[in-house]
């Protein structure tokens, strides 16, 4: 009966075009019957992939760092109140059956670090980290998209072959 | 856009009567059309309660203390992973709107103290504490409920009269 | 190698006796040899027990809910900033040996509750509690003092009859 | 009073020669007269300097991912015990006033990138991380040293321009 989910990470404060393609993203995400779920805050990739899918009817799932709601996006339907602070960013990533990265700085690196330390499958959505995780691209749980389009069919792909962990 | 979220909690060996109890009030707050949240896990009053809610074609979310979904309930819906074991605790009574707290152990009050620490309502179903929360009930806090239908009655009065903090 | 830590817990705001009974309980633990540990802010217990341990020339470590040091007590050698808030509370109890229990609200009854569900040994020192945790009396893990002299006397108790997990 | 705390970071399996790299940084951060602050494990990085640090004589703290003191190095004299698996990462640079980190695969990459996020001043020792982390380097906060001699020659420079936070 677990639904599967779809985590989305990236920055808080992105260019545009990096905001056009992570409401597109959200967007396919919700189309393909999964839950998105991502950092819940009313800013940068967190709003603009929550607005996507809320725009196509999808569930949107946000793991707040604050004790409240206050500065949550309201794209969000589930608000996830943790106070943790960054401490939050690895509940996202276990949480996530599988992790699309989208541009960002320190934070969202973190996100891709402990999801592939907890061997959760990572796409980097147009972000190059240059060879920092290059082991984890050999290993095959790292992998790239250029677009929403490409990421969404890598997470298809990825979907089929592993057995989600309900 | 966010939806309002009842917190079920309680202890995870309790009696046939009160995992009875526990269907029937998750049912109830599927039925009142508010998303049930717990600690997730396949046993006693969380088993219980998202069964209920189930049943009533709600939606469920639970915040595991574990890093994958291996002891989580098959009612549950929407797995928060934590890894946080106890800690997780916190972050099922900041996530909820309102806290109801079936019998239970020593899990049980941790959530009630957090929650009530945190300015929480929380309504004791059927779940005597003697003196220990004395001035919260006091300050009308903590609540008591003799029964399922009695519980949702008073979350129902508490939701309006606080604003659910959107 | 590992020393030993004993956690006293307690409100942060308390009244000039309960202070000066913190403060004493402090100086004693320190003056045993253990470490002291406690939420690390600069009010109520926290400081008053840090601030006895510290006149006593022992050491301190204080787990902070914040991110940084701003409102740590300056008789706290060593700053644990977790950023978690109120999730700390569960490492304060984990982090200790055994716990000690001053007055204090909802926040130190959510210490006790954590600190028993994970078996530990807590003493409530002039804390009363009514049948909230009755079981656990029952069970040993429980235990009353009505002295900072008291308690200590049964910590070395406790450490006699525990294998401190080293 | 609050004591200095050097973090220092690092793989769970790394080379005998990083081995006794790390084992010399430990010792030179005893000597100096700080804390040494790591994740409190009995392996890699975490062990070799723990031991570095009590041969000479140091305070050593470790933050453990555990709800006991099972897998903790016994080079560690106050094991902070955290049961939060890897959320305790980011307890590990927060608490740390300036960060080392030798090298280690993702999960010494997510504390680099949850310090940096966090302003903390960061040195990777003999560890290339390629452009990952650029504009922190940029930034002044990412420095880079070859030998644990030029670690601490750079963690001395550092703590002459940063407050210290009390």
């Amino acid at each position: 009966m677990k639904k599967i989910i779809i985590g989305v990470m990236g920055g808080g404060r992105v260019s545009d075009e990096d905001m056009q393609n992570a409401c597109r993203l959200g967007r396919l995400i919700a189309e393909s019957g999964w839950v998105l779920l991502n950092g819940g805050r009313n800013t940068g990739i967190m709003e603009a992939s929550a607005k996507g899918a809320k725009e196509a009817g999808g569930l949107t799932i946000g793991i707040l760092p604050d004790k409240d709601g206050r500065n949550a996006s309201k794209y969000i339907d589930i608000q996830i109140r943790t106070g943790a602070n960054d401490a939050r960013n690895y509940y996202n990533v276990l949480s996530s059956d599988v992790v699309v990265a989208c541009k960002g700085r320190a934070g969202t690196i973190s996100e891709i670090a402990l999801a592939l330390k907890n061997k959760k499958n990572v796409i980097l959505m147009d972000f190059d980290l240059g060879s920092a995780f290059f082991e984890y691209e050999q290993e095959g749980l790292l992998h790239k998209a250029q677009s929403p389009e490409d990421a969404v069919n890598k997470v298809k792909e990825i979907l089929n072959k592993i057995a989600v962990t309900i």
